[in-house]
């Protein structure tokens, strides 16, 4: 696990050098002319729960723990205060088996649940509901500077997306500093990897903002709530029961940021308007990435 | 279902104007001005194969038919001489079932399938790779010129993507002419949703190419494998195992696709090059989207 401190701050970020996350491919341009390029990394990762198999994801292979231990999290599956006694990965077998203190058993639940399919989907998506009945996310304050600030650096971080790109990015963050940058090629698996670093790192969830490259539909606001992030942002846009699940939380969710333009739906009574957004800067084309279509 | 002959030629194309596909939500700017935005629905389907619950799905909702027969395809749990002998769809409990005169008995596959999370992931991935052992698609022609047309077109068409953003396409084209054109909040939704299209109009895939605007992941090769198409072209980048996939079928993949540039990684020997790349124009910003980062 890359543990990097960058001087700009981040506990931990992309290790785009990592020569395991993106292999060389050797194809042919529009010219005719042979060019070499470098794509990510995509791989099964079996996650258990002590004895019992819970899913298979695909990913790109960083941080298979944080995977594993978020994304049980996020189904529910792990509790906060559960007691993690060993995180054992295997290369070889790409299985990666979280053990509890606590007795484990979904047995019944994974025989009942709900299996969805394609991209805005959770894989059990049945149980992500479970825990949130009545959820009202914490006050806080969330400035446009800071968003103005996270945007900007996000943006420039050396990543994986600027190295190879076909990958989605989550990013943690507080105020108007980035703390941990995830990526993956599941843009569910990203939100877990932070979810699984915040539950290791025991990280106090009401002050932070979590920033996302993906669309915001219902599974990744269900992500953010099971975190008890209040802020959830991306540059790409909303699915209408994305929107409506935030609402319900009393969750902040800003959409479509890109330059000095974005749109809150949900929660923007947290939101204090400290800058002027003609002294923002319009996004260069060299700076869009994914989602950066009229309306994406 | 919204049939539309256009006058470009498409068989079926987007209904942008269709008021269960897009919702309206008020929220505030970045101005701090009130606004009325469009966003996208996304609703639970649960597919039935006969007496079998076989996956809920979050989608649009356009096509539950051609979904639920496209999913099944494209998983091996229908064959293309499957003889389907009713698709009920109830709209008020979202489930669509697929009646077939074959008998199908798929309890032990579901009970011991991968399941899998997240964006670049099948849910039944491990049956997947069933039934395409060997496979080599046939050989075809695909022309620089037809590329280049079919961008053009597909960027200028209107869609949900142009009305309310967060969503892939996924469009069935013959030579230079796109012919049916998909869109859904999951993009493999959206590539099923074509399937199922070519199921029921028992079309011939050998002369045809899929264009997407997702990544070219694992899944979405094998996707286009099941569907017998040689052809797979997309917008945005690629991952290792999407790119390895494709060589072993001798499928034709093609990335990053905008304005002038492509990168062709796998089937090159279908290339023609019947276009001068300058008399191209590049990809203005009106017509970026998803993917038009610098490497997406």
């Amino acid at each position: 696990m890359a543990r990097i401190e960058t001087s700009s701050g981040y506990i931990l970020s992309p290790d785009a050098a990592d020569p395991r996350l993106t292999a060389p491919v050797e194809g042919i341009d529009h010219l005719g002319q042979s060019v070499n390029a470098r794509v990510v990394t995509e791989r099964p990762l079996t996650i258990y729960l002590n004895s019992q198999e819970i899913v298979t994801a695909m990913t790109i292979g960083d941080h298979p723990d944080l995977l594993a231990i978020g994304f049980l999290r996020n189904q529910g599956m792990l509790r906060g205060d559960d007691r993690i006694e060993a995180v054992d990965y295997d290369d070889d077998l790409q299985v990666v088996v979280v053990r509890t203190a606590r007795q484990t058993d979904f047995e019944d639940k994974l025989r009942k649940k709900t299996r969805t399919s394609g991209c805005a989907i959770g894989t059990v998506f049945g149980d992500m509901m479970e825990g949130l009945e009545g959820l009202r996310l914490p006050e806080a304050e969330l400035r446009t500077s800071w968003l103005y600030a996270l945007a900007h650096e996000i943006n420039r971080t050396p990543s994986l997306y600027l190295e190879a790109g076909a990958i989605h990015g989550t990013v943690l963050c507080r105020h108007h500093r980035p703390l941990v940058y995830m990526e993956d090629v599941g843009r569910h698996n990203a939100v877990d990897k932070v979810a699984g670093w915040m539950h290791v790192n025991q990280t106090v969830p009401e002050d932070k903002i979590l920033y996302t490259t993906g669309r915001l539909t219902s599974e990744m606001v269900l992500k953010a709530a099971h975190m008890g992030i209040p802020v959830l942002v991306s540059r790409s846009g909303f699915t209408a029961w994305g929107v409506e699940l935030a609402r319900s939380f009393d969750m902040t969710l800003i959409g479509r940021l890109r330059g000095r333009r974005f749109l809150c739906v949900s929660g923007a009574h947290r939101l204090l308007f400290d800058s002027d957004p003609d002294a923002v800067a319009e996004e260069g084309a060299k700076h869009r990435r994914k989602g950066a279509g009229p309306d994406a």
